[in-house]
């Protein structure tokens, strides 16, 4: 197959979709599932295939509303405190609440106001009298109160609940007609994707994207049948497509994580049916390729989502989910939003939706969005997101502080319940988050390692609620306490103690080029592996370096900069850098060597007022337990006299 | 065993929920759900029982970011537009995006920005011309840019979803540590109650409440066992609960609809194990019971739910599904919520808190909340509910207007779909409902039966798109035209006309008493039903005894009220009634008797500003297919000859 020129349309999202369903229909394909009845219990979940009318009314006869005694009302007319009306044994019936009212009786006294005459009191079977009168009706549920016989109960495409089925089973139905449910076959393909659990080879991946979409289709409703991985092999994956196409509502391929793959699915499609879209203005989800294949017997709508796990999640939440709800009749699904303000200036393309991941937190009151990284491959992203935020083709982008939108993936009951901390990385913040979390599920910490700088400078801004600072004075050697004078005069600032903790080279395990001290980083072929901008331990090394009067160009791989400490390390024991400065629990974690070079506090900023708030009062006591210093004492490298210690009284 | 006082307390709910959850504590059952290791396929919808560190980074290795080749960035030092740069065969590598970048390469430039010498272009080994220097690391993926080892993935007690497990896979995962899935047990009681199916003898009813908590129970992530229908003998009921609580994590006996079943349970609960709490301060959800059973070898928790569908489904919000949650180690459900004005003034039981369903609509672009039918039995209410409000015990409600939260139980994008109708109730509505979904299931028609009145008073108050209306002016003969002048002179109103259809007394089949005209109404013993006041057909009867010089005392069972034509029609067919005045259609439905008394128009009222809006346009679209008024025909009793019709220019 010749090979297609690589994103031939940028469409916009909703006019991919269009036309998409219109190449669906221009093929044959079935615009809706097939109808099937089926009994109430395997009915929640599906969509009604026609309106559903009461069989029957609900309650199906005039029925007590009260424990008592069912009246005729006109027997007891002029019933008064004065004036009591007797009632003979064949006057009334005792009902309790529920009971079909007796024939001829119109109305229930309620038991406490019965004047029992006979000895043995409700239980013996004598006159009775009342000294009200009763009003007809009065404390009588009527026939079709819930419902009546003939009453539109359910109209056709409404996904049903539990209550929908317990209220057409009130009203007569045992059955209902529904569209069946969609069957989407996944088709994972790349010649480095491998079973999840097979041993991996160099340059190897997990096949994570089916399990991911099947997930996700399970989670719409659907059925799902996973084929095996299917190497690059353009006539495999046709006729791997072919076969699914024969049994499934959609089939969806999964391209590789090279770009160049999606190019094999927009000739695949071509190949085995129709190709409608190739390429959209959605970012990230981009490469997607929408189109139709041709079966035996049937056509079928077909989606090539992009291998960056990112853009296939998105890709399903923007085509596949309404598909499916289309080819069910239902309407499209629709997520939860709310009303949040952007923690940072957003820059975004134009000609391109951008879907933010955000988390969200309330901080000062109000909702606040900060945008994590925005990588395609960055699936961790949509881990931790709390919601999304999509900037349409037409923005450039948003201004901090400016209200957005957010569809939410959390609920805000548990976002309101969550800790924001913002700034430098530690791996005690990490063991926290844990801690606390593990002591209450309802209580979460969410860390977003942007530096200690930034952090100071989102909680100047009101977007966090503490904020973890290592950040170095050079003029007075002293830590955290300078910069917060300097940044935040004006603000009642409390300063408490997380930990001391050592900081040096990480390197590679014994240590292998000799690396001694912070001169060393000058030697010609060394690859520094650095820190970003704004960064705790960056503005130690350039302190480092200043002292030393090295200049950062002597350094080689200044420039290639990391967002934590274990991504340092990583790079180190991944062999693609040989040393960076971090904390000795990240070069524990690999397993790696580490030349001590200082001992430095980490400390957490917040407001003064929120010291005593309900939200931190736990990692407050947190920080008091000897069970959790133990865990820190654990990780090496951190020193936990001063820890829970307000610093700044 | 003895019969307990009904309703021992009335404990808040949250009280309530505490001392079921020490009662737990104290009897000893198990704080959390046992732990299992689960394949990631399985993991979905689990919870995690204990933090997740990532077992490798992601991705394992520094990978292209880009189609191109992969350079060392020191070698193309100088490079630009007059200075090339040219690369031997061995100081480059072709790479596809995703690829590991090769040892000592650290940059990647672009397949576009390559130039190719030789003859072959791209796909000749030949050296290469670069015009630009590479930056280090440009375009290349960091390992570990997505997660690095031994980093925090998910904390304990998270709710695993498709993005998570496969964020879980690409970090070395293959199984996760998970709580086992609750199992619910759910024992159905009641003399009366008789199986889904079943053939039903009066006074009998379908065990939809089991169907429903049930479906509750799988829907909140739990697997559950359902017990038959126990009849009302509470030593079998011990035996059941005793039986379910041997392999169950919780037990859930649901009473019959009988206000004295409750007592049962709550004697059943403590014959069986410990009772904490019986009656809570909730309504509906009153006569809750909570407590403890015990088993061979274990105890476990059990809650005794109310037999009215809605106390119900209610409590299972309120006390089953939290304590599922903690059980997981997860925290409690929450809903997503949005903000409403109250479409009118709302009383509540100070010392509960008040569970008010409530249907949402966009009107005017705000949100409107309008409460539904308050009684624990409507079922239907919760069906048609969009939201929930609960009114705090200690409020005694909210004015008309107030901004009040509600649950939502819908989409707002649904809800922004749906036309808000209320007013008169006709059958034609139903039907056009059902129509505009059966076309787009993207359309709702929601209407709510509050009269002809009330519903013009909605329009004027902002609260809803169209009302309905069939008001008499017993002065001029004219239908609802000089009512909208009286009421709203100073709106631009437009009225379309539905239908014209003909009112008449709704009478046994046969008209066993021969029923002819008004004035056989005042017979002796007769058993009239009437309509609400402020509907068009009651304000139509009054005009027609007013023209007969008939007082309503004449009437037998003048004062005996109900909201909808069917709920009159079922009145009568049920035997309860003689006859009520209702449209043709209503009697057809129920195979009942009609006498004709007159035909009249229904019409619907609007703002003639949204007569064009996008909202109401398939509506009238609707109205003028012929097929759709082939539909109105065969209801019967209707003329379909001004169908669409704007009557008021």
């Amino acid at each position: 197959m010749a090979r297609a020129t690589p994103f031939v349309h940028d469409v916009p999202a909703a006019e991919a979709f269009a036309a998409w369903v219109e190449a669906c229909r221009d093929a044959g394909c079935p615009e809706r599932l097939a109808v099937a009845r089926v009994p109430l219990d395997d009915a929640v979940g599906r969509v009604t295939a026609e309106p559903v009318w009461a069989a029957r009314s609900s309650p199906p006869f005039d029925a007590a509303a009260m424990d008592g005694i069912a009246v005729s009302a006109a027997d007891t007319v002029g019933a008064g405190e004065t004036s009591p009306v007797r009632l003979g044994r064949d006057r009334y019936e005792v009902v309790d609440t529920g009971d079909p009212m007796p024939p001829d009786r119109d109305a229930v006294v309620m038991r406490e106001q019965v004047h029992w005459l006979g000895a043995g009191g409700e239980d013996d079977p004598a006159d009775v009298e009342l000294r009200a009168a009763a009003a007809p009706y009065q404390h009588v549920r009527s026939i079709g109160e819930d419902v009546s016989a003939a009453e539109l109960l359910l109209p056709a495409g409404h996904r049903l609940r539990p209550v929908d089925v317990a209220a057409a089973g009130a009203a007569g139905m045992t059955e209902l007609t529904v569209r069946r449910a969609p069957i989407v076959a996944v088709i994972p393909t790349g010649d480095e994707i491998r079973p999840i659990g097979a041993d991996l080879k160099p340059g190897e991946l997990p096949d994570t994207n089916s399990l991911m979409l099947a997930a996700q289709a399970t989670e719409a409703g659907s059925e799902v049948v996973r084929h095996e991985v299917v190497p690059d092999d353009p006539p495999r994956i046709v006729e791997a497509v072919r076969e699914a196409a024969a049994e499934a509502d959609l089939v969806i391929v999964i391209a590789g994580s090279s770009a160049g793959r999606d190019d094999h699915t927009a000739d695949v499609v071509a190949e085995a049916g129709t190709l409608a879209v190739h390429g959209v203005a959605v970012r990230p989800g981009h490469p997607v390729v929408l189109g139709v294949v041709a079966a035996a017997q049937r056509t079928i709508p077909i989606l090539g989502a992009p291998g960056y796990p990112v853009s296939a999640a998105l890709t399903f939440d923007i085509f596949a989910a309404p598909l499916l709800a289309m080819l069910e009749g239902a309407p499209p699904p629709d997520w939860p939003r709310a009303h949040a303000r952007l923690a940072r200036k957003l820059a975004s393309n134009m000609g391109s939706d951008d879907w933010i991941r955000v988390r969200l937190g309330r901080v000062g009151g109000r909702l606040v969005a900060t945008p994590l990284p925005r990588g395609a491959g960055v699936l961790t992203s949509l881990v931790r997101a709390d919601g999304l935020l999509v900037v349409p083709a037409p923005l450039e982008g948003h201004h901090a502080g400016e209200e957005v939108e957010v569809r939410l993936l959390r609920g805000v009951g548990e976002i309101e319940r969550t800790i924001v901390a913002t700034g430098s990385h530690d791996l005690v913040l990490d063991l926290a988050a844990s801690a606390l979390r593990s002591g209450d599920p309802g209580i979460a910490l969410a860390s977003s390692n942007v530096g200690s700088l930034a952090g100071l400078a989102a909680l100047r801004d009101g977007l966090c609620h503490v904020a973890g600072s290592h950040l170095l004075d050079p003029d007075t050697g002293e830590y955290t306490l300078p910069w917060i004078e300097r940044l935040m005069p004006d603000h009642d600032l409390a300063v408490v103690r997380l930990t001391h903790r050592e900081q040096g080279l990480i390197v590679a395990p014994g240590n292998p080029l000799g690396l001694r001290e912070i001169r060393d980083l000058t030697r010609p072929g060394l690859r520094y592996v650095n820190r970003q901008r704004g960064a705790g331990t960056r503005v130690l090394l350039d302190h480092l370096l200043k002292a030393e009067g090295i200049e950062p160009g002597q350094v080689g791989g200044y420039a290639r900069e990391e967002h934590t400490h274990l991504a340092v390390a990583a790079a180190v024991a991944a062999g693609r850098a040989d040393c960076g400065l971090g904390v000795l629990a990240a070069a524990r974690a690999f397993g790696l060597g580490f030349v001590p070079v200082t001992k430095e506090p980490y400390d957490l900023v917040l407001e003064r007022a929120s010291l005593d708030s309900e939200l931190l009062t736990p990692l407050w006591e947190l920080l008091a337990s000897s069970a959790f210093r133990a865990e820190i004492d654990a990780l090496g490298g951190y020193d936990t006299g001063e820890t829970g210690r307000q610093i700044r009284p």
